[in-house]
């Protein structure tokens, strides 16, 4: 009987210090939605994604290689920025051929932080292009740690629904004990059926409906493989695989 | 209308640092099997329990006031200590008027990080003593952070499990916007009607049952209202209100 890899789902970036990364797979899910945004801009042809942690340096780099500087604070368009983190604002028409230089509340923090504990693998994750992960980490046969982005550290239900599909298309190929990710399984199977009726019992759906009228954002981030794409970071951009 | 308070769940120490507790009542939730020793221990007729951070601090304390020093690591009883963190050790003829000095992995812990966040009160929650607990969360009308123990920081499902009970019973007297314990009370719902038998599907229950063959500690523990008492903090002591 050959041994399969491990699987673990972190609920927040402040478990994260949890898991051993360095040889494994980290996928970083950040459901509303920059890594929504990231799977719709490659998929869109954008010829990468550089993600950075702050408004100026996502103004400064984007000016010196002709790229888009893009970006949201507590969910609207960052001040000093033309672009927010809205996947539809990243059609084929605008996209194609440039890059994109995102900084977001949750996801690019998550990133960095996988990048300090020395991920062996880090990509991308979201409902848009859920296959392209599965597929990914079924064919890579390394262990396996599921990010979720959060809300500030809190816990949040979208990012754990997205590891939750993942783990229900990919469990029979790993080995997890792990009670987040049970959980995680669970609660998608439970909704899965109906990801978008269930949106506004989230707690992100309030601030990003009810305050910015994002709904489209909502059920684009919500519809499984519209952009099935796979992000695979490396030397500081997310490139499609 | 007036203003319900607030209630938060709290899925690990390491993210209890997110919730404000000087205006609140945290309960801490250590279900396997800090809190449910805790309530048999109080309803089987101990003056207080006394928890502290160190075997030799419990065995110190238990001397000078003889009292029982009582504790785990990592599952057994801890080494230089004679009892452990069963629940059913405590019976009514061993515990009756004695003082338990209890230390333990995750519970104790949780509570010291409390007290140093100046919790305004606390109070200890399992399932053997969950209607205690409801009922004091619903008279007492102040913000509540329930806080659950894990195990080392990881995310555990059994303590989420007693935290979505709590909700299920309190929810309407409370305002609740916070994925955390939406997903506690869907795990609960899903699974309360059985918990004993979902109870191997739990990572914990593989090291209590499978190591040291505790599947009585296991039944206790999940039980509801067996030990129907409610512990306080109070100056150092838990002690039955």
């Amino acid at each position: 009987m050959s041994t399969k890899p491990f699987l673990y789902t972190s609920l927040s970036p402040a478990l994260l210090h949890l898991y051993n990364l360095s040889n494994s797979a980290v996928v970083i899910i950040d459901v509303f939605r920059a890594t929504s945004t990231i799977a719709a801009a490659l998929h869109n042809g954008a010829r990468c994604v550089i993600p950075v942690d702050s408004v100026p340096k996502a103004i400064e780099i984007s000016k010196s290689i002709d790229g888009i500087a893009a970006g949201e604070r507590d969910g609207r368009i960052a001040e000093g920025l033309q672009h927010g983190n809205s996947p539809l604002e990243y059609t084929h028409e605008f996209i194609r051929d440039k890059t994109l230089v995102l900084t977001t509340t949750n996801g690019t923090r998550l990133l960095q932080m996988a990048l300090d504990k020395n991920a062996d693998t880090i990509i991308s994750g979201s409902f848009p292009n859920l296959s392209a992960v599965c597929d990914f980490l079924v064919a890579e046969k390394k262990n396996v740690v599921l990010g979720c982005a959060g809300w500030k550290d809190r816990f949040n239900l979208e990012d754990t629904l997205f590891a939750g599909a993942v783990i229900h298309h990919v469990k029979n190929k790993f080995a997890i004990h792990c009670d987040s990710s049970l959980m995680a399984e669970t609660m998608y199977a439970r909704h899965k059926s109906n990801l978008v009726k269930f949106a506004p019992q989230l707690t992100h759906y309030h601030r990003l409906v009810e305050r910015f009228g994002l709904i489209e954002d909502i059920k684009f981030c919500l519809t499984p493989d519209i952009a099935d794409v796979l992000p695979v970071y490396n030397d500081g951009k997310l490139v499609p695989k």
